[in-house]
């Protein structure tokens, strides 16, 4: 457990106030699962802090979300039932962005990928959101759907103090390179492995 | 993602639908955080299909997990009084364990990692819960606490399809051999490496 003493103080003419306030851009990468799992895990506490949360979901199908989705959903219609928590955004690619109001328009997953990229750099610029989950975004990057460069700079420029976390595997080296916290989820040991299938609760 | 094909096709003499349904036992160990953070991320799942879920968390300070704890509680109330979900019980070695109705009695920490086990390994024999998150709980295993061998046997007797994760540093060999899923959060990156320290939202 951290115990909240910095190795070393960086040279970055911020005060140690400045730094602990500024907003932290994580990395969940590796071959393994719990990178997700553990994005959903940080925006409990976000939640539970009062902050606005904006899931971006860069998979086609949201089948290994649905537990996730369905509790954050929940927490959300609280917050705006009691004033408990906070808001809660929950935006599918897969099924054509909720924001952007035309599901099932034909339109190819680059672009789509894309067009999410586009409205999260806005929220980021606008200050929408306090935590931002972007869920399988390494994929897109990799794929060169959408340019490393331009994410690295849109967040490397957001104001205020907004919290990012990125998922997926094979996170390209600039987003590593830019990343307050990169964790890697290693396998030691999978059910799959041992001819065990995936199961409901457990997988999704 | 997993495709749901397994490599091999173990000869336990179990069917595929017995394998599919039986309880995972998953380890959540290395250096880095996530350990707990996915743990948590996973019992939304669990949650979203109406289960039961008890976390046991053994640790002195519950400061880290305070996020979490709130969220859970708040599912668990929405459980309640709508029957969405699944039930929630929260319990802290660090309060004396809210079961055990004892708290602020004097009792080394020892005792009081056994007495959690073993209220743990009764309602593992009664089938109470569908979920556990035995949190932190390599560390009273490392420290001779607790007996391994003994953990080991009541996970592996255990009736139903009961669905244990443990978390910690340096799980126990045994335990990862008993273990269906193995996941080990190594560290690429930390703020604190660069002087940041920890914060709000964040880290609790």
């Amino acid at each position: 457990m951290p115990q909240g003493k910095p190795d070393t103080v960086p040279d970055d003419g911020l005060s140690t106030r400045q730094r602990r306030n500024r907003g932290v851009l994580a990395v969940h990468t590796g071959e393994m699962k719990g990178k997700s799992t553990a994005a959903f895990g940080m925006a409990l506490r976000a939640w539970n802090q009062g902050w606005s949360i904006g899931v971006f979901q860069f998979v086609k199908s949201a089948k290994w979300r649905v537990g996730e989705e369905a509790a954050f959903r929940a927490l959300g219609e609280l917050h705006e039932r009691t004033g408990q928590g906070g808001p809660v955004e929950w935006h599918k690619m897969g099924e054509g962005w909720s924001w952007a109001r035309k599901a099932g328009t034909e339109q190819d997953h680059a672009a789509r990928a894309r067009d999410g990229w586009a409205e999260i750099s806005r929220r980021l610029a606008e200050q929408r959101h306090d935590f931002y989950v972007l869920d399988e975004f390494s994929y897109p990057l990799r794929w060169g759907w959408i340019d490393v460069d331009e994410v690295v700079a849109a967040l490397r420029q957001r104001p205020g103090r907004q919290h990012v976390v990125i998922t997926g595997r094979d996170a390209p080296a600039a987003l590593v390179e830019v990343a307050d916290l990169v964790v890697e989820m290693t396998k030691v040991k999978h059910p799959m492995d041992a001819g065990q299938k995936g199961q409901r609760g457990i997988e999704w």
